[in-house]
């Protein structure tokens, strides 16, 4: 564990000293102009950043600051889930509007769970000013045979993690004024980043992946154009959330399920054992022009062009 | 060179491709969940992250969006410098307000261009909403020994590359709502990162090292507490940008120039003769409490508290 580096003073630095006794040893070596962070020899480095911000992915009155930390995390995880990666550190950027400032420790415990939950150190950040709550968490891994989306392959099969649609329900309730229900409220809130069940089907042969952030509909067309296939999914195959219907599942965001593609001999039973969570196979991979067909019940079903962030 | 990922349909992912065609070779495999980062096996990996908010770091009235582009990407990339790190790729993250969308374009063309001067690949990134213009840049470097913070001696000389005060003249003149000197509003809007300096100066035996970037004062007080050593600044020794004073040079904060400990033999005529930047003795490490003492023709000077974000 490398030693911290001595802050010296300034209101910034008091805050970064807060959160840095608050993360105890999952935050190492913070207070340097960068951090040095190893890779093993046989792993290559996987990299992705992330932005949580107010009013565009999360409104106040909905989640506690616990949570807006812990999501954050959570969503920029799921990147390196979706290249089967394994995580080596984090850097965490937040931008704190005034009227955030005291909830910035707990903000700081969300972070540190999610981390800890993953096993992910927090190497470093940066603490600024702003008019919203904003966090951008650049996640970087080891992996070595990173997955990627451009691997499917006609005759694959089509695999998902968990089952969907609470998100959307959570959201329409906030939107529609009312309180939604616990398990859909606890999916938007507390995501979980698939990083060992994604190592597993990488070991299991999957072929591509991509966790489902934007929605079903919208990540599996980008699957399909990365792998120049078509991807044929059956939606009445998707295990929902109590209460949301099937084309919830197509078009929900901010769920962080991985979409894999492989063999369809891979053990589902053997995977919801080990991980208390189900793996679907929702569909195929086939030789076409880049697209996804939506079939639901044997008939086609067009679900419009997928999630765009609630606000924008 | 890494073959992009092919990008499915929508108006963000509109928006990274135009981003992408006017990038062009500078960046690099963009489009994937993560990106996947070769570090040669002789150097560490050294990583930092660097947040730039309108209105916090610039106001919209002050400069162009190219220049927030390049400077944002600049702030950055000068942590790698402080670490005399190479670039080797970097991640942008950017939140566009509706009233910014049709500058997006103009600050992807100065983020490119600070990448193309530092040789940095854009690997990755993130566009969402937001109410203020952020940009958080991730960068990632490689370096056989970093430098730090920590590594200052008693007895050694303490050398500062370039000249000081221009950002500090610029904004009194915009916060006055005056005009600001052409070459102090260059200093604060076209920063250049002191990569290749920094190698230099690690080469010639540089121990410890840290970007100004919170003022002279304020960062010198951070190289203080992680070396635990006093620095004794010359305040007279300092090179102005026309028009500052000697105060100004201690506190101005947005400078990208490089504070570097090590032996007082290195050649500062060969720098500026390799650079066109002056390199200048400006005081010593000494043993004692951690601190910095200021001198101005022999007296002591008490310059406060440093440099705080100007808006915050």
């Amino acid at each position: 564990v490398k030693r911290d580096t001595p802050l010296g003073p300034g209101r910034e630095f008091d805050a970064i000293r807060a959160l840095r006794a608050q993360w105890g040893a999952i935050a190492e070596g913070l207070g340097d102009d960068a951090a040095v962070v190893d890779v093993p020899d046989d792993e290559r480095l996987v990299v992705s950043t992330d932005t949580s911000c107010e009013n565009v992915h999360f409104r106040r009155a909905w989640i506690e600051p616990e949570e807006i930390g812990w999501r954050a995390t959570m969503a920029a995880l799921s990147d390196l889930a979706a290249m089967a990666a394994r995580p080596i550190g984090m850097f965490v950027a937040i931008s704190v509007p005034t009227g955030w400032r005291r909830d910035l420790q707990a903000i700081g415990a969300g972070i540190g769970a999610a981390a800890r939950d993953a096993a992910c150190t927090i190497r470093g950040g940066d603490l600024t000013g702003g008019s919203e709550l904003s966090l951008t968490i650049t996640v970087l891994g080891g992996a070595r045979e990173p997955l990627n989306r451009s691997g499917a392959q006609p005759g694959d099969a089509l695999w998902l993690t968990g089952a969907l649609g609470g998100p959307a329900l959570a959201l329409r309730a906030w939107l529609d004024g009312s309180v939604p229900p616990a398990a859909a409220r606890e999916r938007f809130a507390k995501p979980h980043a698939r990083l060992r069940q994604a190592a597993h089907l990488r070991a299991a042969g999957a072929s591509a992946a991509i966790d489902i952030s934007d929605g079903l509909a919208a990540d599996a067309l980008h699957l399909a154009h990365a792998s120049h296939a078509t991807l044929a999914i059956e939606l009445g195959s998707i295990p929902l959330c109590p209460g949301a219907r099937p084309r919830d599942a197509a078009t929900s965001g901010e769920e962080y399920e991985l979409l894999v593609t492989g063999p369809a001999s891979i053990n589902a039973l053997a995977f919801r054992t080990a991980f208390g969570l189900p793996l679907t196979r929702i569909g195929s991979v086939e030789r076409g022009p880049p697209g996804v067909r939506m079939l639901l019940d044997g008939a086609h079903v067009d679900v419009g062009g997928g999630y765009d962030h609630f606000l924008r």
